[in-house]
């Protein structure tokens, strides 16, 4: 099996030789663009490891990783036309460097294109990674509508809230290591399990990402600290701290979420002491631990040998690692 | 078989069983908003009658043909946002009635949508349907993004018009007869013919749109007269006059094409004179006439008895017999 920096030279490669620029250059061109700055290829990585771990030369299934990947940069593109974000990968979003109609359309075109990419694979191959495509494109959609709907309802449960991370972001994760089994020709056990591990590993991953947005060091989380609750997020740390708080704690969260100061460090510092003090953060953490160690049994599970699981899992332990 | 209307009521009661308002409402509103608004349902009517031609029940074609019509009307939800058009219908355009990012995000679901109509068939079937649907996605995307770009290209070519109006156009009016020609298994020759009629008549209807909208009746046409004047659109008979104009008419014609004067009824008479002086009007019904009479020809040479044309023959016949 290759490295993880050996399986993104290969996605990169068959990029550059699948996408290019050609007629209407107005449609490719942001195409091109985002799919060419890079960011971290996890996903399409995921797919070409799948396929390995269950057997299959990697080679048969990059068509499915740069779908992936191209669905991924897809719904990038659209976010951030809906989030209204100027910066992306430190580089201008598409909408800001040609226009919005050029957003919407070169993403619509990408979204087809995803679609075209599984054309290379025969009978059940081909109508399995569509139909697996398809679904978590939907979930993904939905995903997205509950964060939306979510800045304006009062009333987001715990449960609501993990049904939408698990959609907006750990499904494709899940459907990445499908793929890879999918092209392998693996039995549907092995299929569900590999999903269920990618599933279980996302969640986690987007819990950490919130738990982190709070309590993370800038300088390795490399997001700007706080910036959820400068936003008025209702992140898990949000939702569990109103569960757990008193009125009155609860009524002070609502007001400082309520609030947008010129100077945001002392709102920021008021919901972390309030997260902390409820035991929000603590069970955060607790959270983040539960659905890894249950991703890491489903992975210990499949029917692979245990030298086959270990790049999986390392990768797991990598995604996690990241430090508080 | 059954007359228009009969089809056209088959795939309303087969849209209101399959697309119905779900969880998250509010990407699933619009969908049935605009699904449920109507429209001539011309293109899935086409489906089920290709289908019933190549002696197969239209409804095996069913799922065929409404996806063929939510992607439709994906390409409207989209393309209303680009043109910033508030009407479709006589009723609030999706972005209007909502916002921006409900109309891009309902329409992305509605494309995947689309595509997971088609998981109802089997085999071949499905890959078919799929390839032939990805083409034609993609190629109305290119057709729109060359439409936009020729309002601010100087450069535009008889050639180029005529591919711009194929891809967004008429691709899908052949695409719409293949499928059913797909479903009821016939053969390719069958098949390249009746995409051929298909696209032909979307050529020559589309060409009939453009010249309507100068010289139609607006009481029998529905649009405002003169409205492609207005916007200062190059259309065939536009791009026409200006190959057959001498110097100082083409001036005349791009000088009227550079003003917008608050009372547009002195300039549409001036820029329909010159459509006329220069033979560019003539010429326009010219080539109408000759891609419906090479349609014709191509569905007198498919191989089926003169008793299944006849519905076929109508139905274009009956696009075409809209009156100046």
């Amino acid at each position: 099996m290759l490295s993880i920096p050996q399986y993104r030279q290969a996605i990169t490669d068959y990029l550059h030789e699948k996408v290019q620029v050609k007629e209407p250059v107005n449609l490719y061109e942001p195409m091109v663009y985002i799919l060419e700055q890079g960011g971290k290829r996890l996903r399409p990585v995921l797919v070409l490891m799948a396929t390995e771990i269950f057997e299959c030369d990697y080679k048969k299934a990059l068509d499915a990783a740069l779908a992936i990947e191209i669905f991924h940069n897809f719904s990038l593109v659209h976010d951030d036309i809906m989030d209204d974000a100027p910066i992306r990968r430190g580089k201008e979003t598409v909408h800001e460097k040609w226009d919005l109609n050029t957003g919407i359309l070169s993403g619509d075109a990408m979204l087809i294109n995803a679609y075209q990419l599984f054309e290379s694979y025969e009978g059940d191959t081909f109508k399995d990674l569509s139909k697996l495509f398809t679904r978590t494109a939907i979930q993904v959609c939905e995903g997205q509508q509950y964060d939306i709907d979510f800045e304006t309802r009062d009333n987001v449960s715990i449960d609501d809230y993990l049904l939408m991370i698990e959609y907006k972001t750990a499904v494709l994760v899940g459907a990445s290591l499908q793929m890879g089994a999918i092209v392998a020709g693996t039995s549907q056990e092995c299929r569900d399990a590999i999903y269920q591990y990618g599933r279980l590993l996302g969640i986690a991953f987007q819990l950490q990402d919130d738990y982190l947005d709070a309590f993370g060091d800038p300088e390795t989380f490399g997001k700007q600290a706080g910036g959820d609750i400068i936003e008025n997020k209702k992140t898990f740390l949000y939702l569990k701290t109103l569960e757990l708080a008193n009125r009155s704690e609860a009524l002070q969260l609502e007001h400082l979420y309520s609030i947008n100061p010129p100077d945001n460090s002392g709102k920021i510092e008021a919901v972390k002491a309030l997260f902390e003090s409820c035991g929000a953060a603590e069970l955060t953490k607790k959270e983040i631990e539960n659905y890894t160690r249950i991703a890491f049994e489903v992975l210990d599970k499949i029917e692979i040998s245990e030298k086959k699981k270990e790049p999986l899992r390392n990768f797991g332990k990598m995604l996690m690692e990241r430090q508080v």
